[in-house]
């Protein structure tokens, strides 16, 4: 079963219990969230445990065995480096705190940013990130600088032992074996919408 | 198929045909990308036209199909609603270009804001959409404003005849059943670290 769809399962579980259910079948899961029944099915299997027969599952005990698996029955400490445009909306982005990611360290080279804050939260020099990760035990990085940056950002994050990295720079990034790299590429959100206008208009 | 795994099977493409790669096979491209195997194999299996027996699929040919079936083969207007950190961002995102989306109209009621141009591109009000949507046949729209005008702005792009919409505000927005909406939530790339991570210290 791929993470992403952990996550999912975790957001509609989150929305069921603050609407007060207490339990549902895959079924009335993958109709409610306008996803595939069968896959539903296959995926929730794992987790019988559970589950109540003819019923479907427990909701709260379901979500709360989906956040331990996922990690977010804990804070993380999460390093932000790049405080442009994209890094600024990237720090006061609301999802992140919901789910336990706190951006506990910004890092600019910037000298009109480099040693002012925002929010409480300190905008650092890149070379103060060593001594930082260890203080702020920093353990996931944000990156948010421009493409021709990110590969010498990151050799300084797995330097600093931040073994996790989401990148939002375009571009291939390398990493040794043991960190952990995502990309994001926003446009992949936009064709799943241009897929469907496609094939609207043939 | 999800349109998802389409849209990553294109890059992977894109990026074979840029090194000179020919033909690649189901098990080659799925080690090369760190995709599992056996769903590469499913998913191109429906692309058996573009296989030779033997060697596995045309590079070349395969990318071309898969663009457009997501409907990359074309550029599309798209309206980016919101001119905020965030907005401004998603406009400077090199990646939707490269992809043939094309950020035609921005729109933001802030004074300071509207009335402007950005890179040529017009700043306008919220009221122009509906004459500004025919006129530059915008498409595609990106909603970036505070999640308490997100709805507002969905009925204004609704109305103007929008019929795909991205959605950055956190929070469920409600669509007519033939507009196609796709909220992005940043924090679920998050989570498939925080999984590693967890499991790592388990």
């Amino acid at each position: 079963m791929t993470v992403r769809r952990l996550s999912v399962y975790t957001r509609c579980l989150q929305q069921l219990e603050e609407d007060g259910v207490k339990t549902i079948s895959s079924r009335e899961l993958a109709e409610r969230f306008s996803l595939q029944w069968a896959q539903v099915r296959k995926d929730l299997a794992y987790f019988g445990e559970f589950g109540v027969r003819g019923i479907g599952y427990y909701v709260s005990g379901l979500k709360a065995e989906l956040q331990r698996i996922l990690g977010l029955d804990r804070e993380w400490q999460v390093a932000l480096v790049g405080f442009g445009n994209l890094g600024s909306a990237l720090f006061h982005y609301k999802g992140f705190g919901r789910q336990g990611f706190r951006i506990a360290a910004v890092f600019d080279d910037d000298p009109a940013k480099a040693g002012r804050s925002a929010d409480g939260v300190p905008i650092l020099p890149l070379r103060e990130l060593p001594r930082e990760a260890k203080a702020r035990n920093l353990q996931l990085a944000i990156v948010a600088v421009p493409a021709e940056s990110a590969q010498h950002v990151t050799e300084t994050l797995v330097a600093a032992g931040i073994k996790a990295i989401l990148n939002f720079a375009p571009g291939r990034i390398r990493v040794p074996k043991d960190v952990r790299l995502k990309g994001v590429d926003l446009s992949i959100e936009l064709e799943t919408l241009s897929f469907y206008l496609a094939r609207g208009a043939r």
